[in-house]
């Protein structure tokens, strides 16, 4: 049984380039007792991914050279010598860029019964989802009547963020880069006013948009806008850290000159790191599926057919061309 | 009755410069209904009076050219039709780089009976003792066995700061930039350790001092430093902003390249203003008076004699040359 699996070739420099990756094929080994062997059908392209990419250890190590490419991915599971896991069923996790995984169940989120589509649990159900519904929650605590600003608000968690916060009863606005997109946030998101950062003055905008400052910040983009942000804060506001995709390509992150805005706003700047609340996702994931079937929430995927598409494919993410949870189809 | 004023006369361009200041002599009007009059005996030179004297609005109006310049000041009063003032009782507050002012009492600190050299209430019992005081326990929140890091630890603040998070039962690490500064840090003011950040490699040293990371950066200078301490963060660090005094005769802050290591950390940034705490104002004196006559806490001052100096003595603030809270004494 032969596994086409996508390595990494060489370091990017700046944004990912496509022959950053190769392909190979490799025979699949039989699996041991307490394995499973998965065939995988989607793979999430992620922001985090650039960062892996990258030599020396962050929070996880770096993926080494011409080894296969790390990425969180959802497959149906073909064979079982582990009691836990049945054949017929599906699991999520760091399965890696490659048509067909072994493991031995560790740190794989596991789906018994699958009530929808299992993109899904890539996206809006899955680390997405999970990293908007906490950082939000947790680290946001909106409450009813404030203003949450998002960068970033077309990607799965700025969507997804912004969703939440109407459902909890917030003002939301975003920022977005494309007529599309802010046309999306709007008639099918409720968020109440969307801002196209490449063609309006987002400064200008979010002071007319937001008069009495922005209560909550949930930042994935980085860059000058958070600087933007930082100068129309409420007094106590939450900026909540998630991304900063503007700047991953860089060698350096750029600073936010305006982080004393923190003081005279008296609020505070913090981040949020969805493994802390691993224990919370079946609540996390009851409440979205609700909010899904309820029609509250609605989500969007752009799917791309084909592990060999997988360089261009994430290359998208960077350069802002994918409208939607970006996912590799294998 | 002649009264010497100093007052703005052009907005400095970097570093403050003596002849952006002038000097009038007006006489000094008579007391009115309601009002008090205070013979000022000592000028406090901070930081905050380099803001002030940029144009524009920050927290607080920026200073008018030819306008006296603002500046915390204490004195005796010499003259009151305000029956809440007595003759001979003193006062501190924002009375203004001059020999007399003239006050209907609002916004003044009222001390009826002085314990201490009334220098003390410009200095650790007044707005940079209070703002170490809340800074460090309100947002801080230090716990014993915690490692505390603070930039500017020789000043003023700093210093204040060390000495009572070693009252907590802390870890106390400090930058300083000289070998009597760090000298004294270290022996009077019970440092655990300091670090001469124009001689050695902060980075390096600080990683040798907190092989477990510090829990509470007090940051009173930015800049790169700032950048340098976010690397080192314990898990739930905080950061409390209270000055950048590296930055402020820059047109532009320096921004935190390094700020997302706060999300890693799972800690946050904030700030501390100390107005939010006046109500509490009365026991942090207390405290600090209790520790300082039981020899725990020490403080130092630099005293400049004659409001002739108060231009070159401001100047001293950015360079680093002065050791100990700044005064003019008229």
């Amino acid at each position: 049984m032969l596994n086409q699996q996508v390595v990494l070739k060489q370091r990017p420099s700046g944004i990912v380039q496509e022959n950053d990756f190769g392909f190979v094929s490799n025979d699949l080994r039989d699996i041991k007792e307490g394995e499973i062997k998965v065939a995988i059908e989607y793979i999430s392209c992620d922001p985090a991914m650039r960062g892996w990419m990258n030599a020396g250890k962050t929070y996880i190590e770096a993926v080494k050279i011409d080894e296969v490419m790390r990425g969180f991915a959802a497959g149906k599971i073909i064979e079982s010598l582990n009691p836990n896991y049945k054949e017929r069923e599906y699991v999520t996790g760091l399965l890696g860029v490659q048509q067909y995984a072994i493991s031995n169940g560790q740190g794989l989120t596991h789906i018994k019964t699958l009530n929808e589509s299992l993109s899904y649990h890539l996206g809006v159900l899955g680390m997405p989802g999970m990293t908007a519904y906490f950082g939000l929650l947790e680290k946001g605590q909106p409450k009813a009547g404030e203003t949450v600003f998002i960068s970033g608000a077309a990607g799965i968690v700025g969507s997804t963020v912004g969703q939440i916060a109407k459902i909890k009863g917030c003002k939301v606005i975003g920022t977005a880069g494309s007529a599309a997109k802010c046309k999306y946030l709007l008639e099918e998101c409720s968020f109440d006013a969307v801002i196209n950062y490449k063609e309006e003055d987002v400064a200008k905008r979010l002071k007319e948009l937001c008069p009495d400052g922005v209560n909550i910040f949930y930042d994935n983009v980085g860059g000058p806008l958070l600087d933007i942000a930082l100068t129309r804060l409420a007094r106590g506001a939450r900026v909540v850290i998630c991304g900063a995709i503007s700047q991953y390509n860089n060698k350096e992150l750029y600073g936010p000159k305006n982080y004393m805005k923190i003081v005279t706003a008296r609020g505070h700047i913090c981040g949020v790191i969805v493994f802390d609340y691993i224990d919370q996702y079946p609540k996390a994931i009851r409440d979205i599926s609700t909010w899904i079937s309820e029609g509250k929430l609605r989500t969007k995927e752009h799917i791309v057919e084909g592990l060999d598409n997988f360089p261009s494919t994430l290359r998208m993410l960077f350069t802002g061309e994918n409208f939607g949870k970006l996912l590799v189809k294998v």
